[in-house]
């Protein structure tokens, strides 16, 4: 096996594909990157860790047919510390051999028939075309409130929901639920749900892909999902389950809303926390009155009061929450200002953009007691 | 006490008192910062960790008398997060209000006689100034070479040497030496040790202090060194115990002399120390043959070879290094050449500039075997 490249070619391409390669996995090969370099003169790369398989095939040049699994942590520091010039690389006798210009490193490579087989990934199906900085956005919006706990199942995930006029991506951990938006027209209503902590990865591909890949294609399969982002594919395993009906959490009215700037409120939520301590859940409360929000915290080493200028339509209300699950929401919102629907102490608050419903926060309070 | 200032002034001067706050000291107060308005109406701000003592004044208005000690991190992390307006402190009932806009916080204050009596520092005295960005460069140059096992006593420490014509700062830990000189005329000769971490602690003073102030006064009393930057003034503890005489180690001379590229040295050597283990020493290998430099490491997972061109007077040498330390003196040097005096195998390496002795590194080898 033999091919060419660029040393920055090949430095993305491992930036990509190094991203399915696992530490804790059993089986050791799992720890390498398969290489092949094909008939049709292209080397494909992939690699694996059961829920994830990332696939990648790239252009190279004077080119023997062959395959090997290199480690990629040493292969892709290697590749990556070369100048940029032109890398060999030479597979001779289970060594690999890469060369660029004074260059020359020899290491052992690992038999590629131990290597899981995994079928050659197609993009020729139908399937859903997102651009890829909405899916992105759309990933970022909703994959911090989906349960870090791994006994949680499904709610580990992200639900992907295609419906006749758009996409919505959902995800809830009990405490707060996130839903980003987006108008499109999908042929076939179906919904699958996604480990929160893949589409994180896939976030970190659509970053790390060609500039000149504009699109990515999601296909969706009995037990699996593809992305199909140019030349790299990734294959994920569904979460089983059926997700919550979270259109049923959502509160159908409310009896007080407020328009407030974002940014204000981060910042002074931001100050607040640094008096609301760990163990009494990040407490911050809120009081409303008039077109006043005063936002008030305290711990054994003082308190503070906050005030912002709001508009509000309906009663004055108190309300706790816990700092940080309003932080976390606010930060995924770009918008100068925001909605906060409220009904009651008890009940949660619904946070929209001014206009359209591209994104519907809900956070759950935290019982305030008397003082 | 009371005091209005601005919040970007409140929260540089943290940002420097703060580098002498511990979380190690069995005092609790010692995490506080003495604050005190005086009389000519400026705010005193101290903090020590029996180590090292920081002072700084500042201009403040709206002053009332009275001193204050509040907790180092919650104070500063209050300040930081304030926007940029002005801020008003007051004190009263030992309780610390802190306005700035719409923003209130109330900490508890401690009581500042609890505070250790803190001398105010004087920079009245005869001192050896240098320029601010010279002294920065002396101890990045030299820090690195100190040792970090807090037995070695006096190696932990960087040697400042008041020579009548130069002052060098010089570090050695037993496998490398590193000597930084500067051209300066000095009144009286003198040599002191001050620890290494402390005089990483002077650097990172030295970058946040103001830009305006362009020299520092190094004082050297009996037991202690002042370090003043303008309104800032450091004292710190002098190391005990005789430095090694590092002119004895010193080469006279060598029969063996390169000049290399530094860039090139330091890539090539990057890249050789991914196969050469810890548990090796980092163990790499010059073959120095006429006008090439070839750098050799293996471990289990490979081998490497580089080459490097360079000019050479005298014999041909094969030397084994441990990467990390020639690393360590290749990225404290800025030059874009070197050049490297050798012996004999087991003889230490000498690197020095083209031109001039405005540095000197001394690095031990690692003895070779046969292959």
């Amino acid at each position: 096996m033999k091919f060419k490249c660029s040393q920055i070619t090949l430095t993305k391409a491992l930036n990509i594909v190094s991203k399915a390669v696992t530490n804790r996995s059993t089986l050791p090969i799992l720890k390498g990157i398969f290489m092949e370099v094909r008939e049709d003169g292209k080397l494909r790369m992939v690699t694996s860790d059961h829920e994830i398989t990332i696939e990648e095939t790239i252009d190279v040049s004077e080119t023997e047919k062959g395959s090997v699994v290199v480690q990629a942590k040493l292969f892709s520091d290697i590749i990556r510390k070369l100048p940029n010039a032109e890398v060999t690389i030479e597979v001779e006798n289970g060594s690999v051999t890469v060369r660029c210009l004074n260059s020359q490193f020899s290491i052992v490579g690992l038999p590629a028939d131990e290597f899981p087989a995994v079928e050659i990934i197609s993009d020729q199906q139908d399937g859903i075309l997102f651009e890829k900085s909405v899916l992105k956005e759309m990933i970022r919006k909703t994959s911090f409130a989906a349960s870090v706990d791994e006994s949680k199942g499904v709610l580990t995930g992200i639900l992907i929901e295609l419906l006749s006029d758009s996409v919505n991506l959902a995800a809830i951990d009990g405490y707060r639920l996130a839903v980003s938006r987006k108008a499109m027209v999908n042929l076939e209503e179906k919904n699958v749900v996604i480990s929160a902590k893949i589409m994180n990865e896939i976030h970190k591909i659509l970053s790390d892909a060609s500039e000149e890949e504009e699109t990515v294609k999601l296909i969706l399969r009995d037990k699996n999902a593809v992305f199909a982002i140019g030349n790299v594919k990734v294959v994920l395993r569904l979460l089983d389950g059926e997700f919550i009906k979270y259109r049923d959490v959502l509160p159908a009215d409310s009896n007080i809303k407020i328009k407030v700037s974002k940014g204000d409120l981060t910042e002074s939520i931001e100050r607040a926390s640094l008096l609301s301590k760990e163990g009494k859940n990040n407490l911050i409360k809120f009081a409303i009155r008039d077109n006043i929000l005063t936002i008030t915290s305290k711990s054994e080493e003082g308190n503070v009061k906050e005030e912002i200028l709001i508009s509000k339509e309906g009663e004055d209300l108190d309300i706790g929450f816990n700092a940080k699950y309003v932080l976390d929401v606010l930060k995924a919102i770009d918008d100068e200002e925001i909605l906060m629907y409220f009904n009651a102490s008890i009940k949660p608050c619904l946070v929209e953009p001014l206009e359209g419903n591209s994104f519907e926060y809900l956070i759950l309070p935290v019982r305030i007691t008397g003082n």
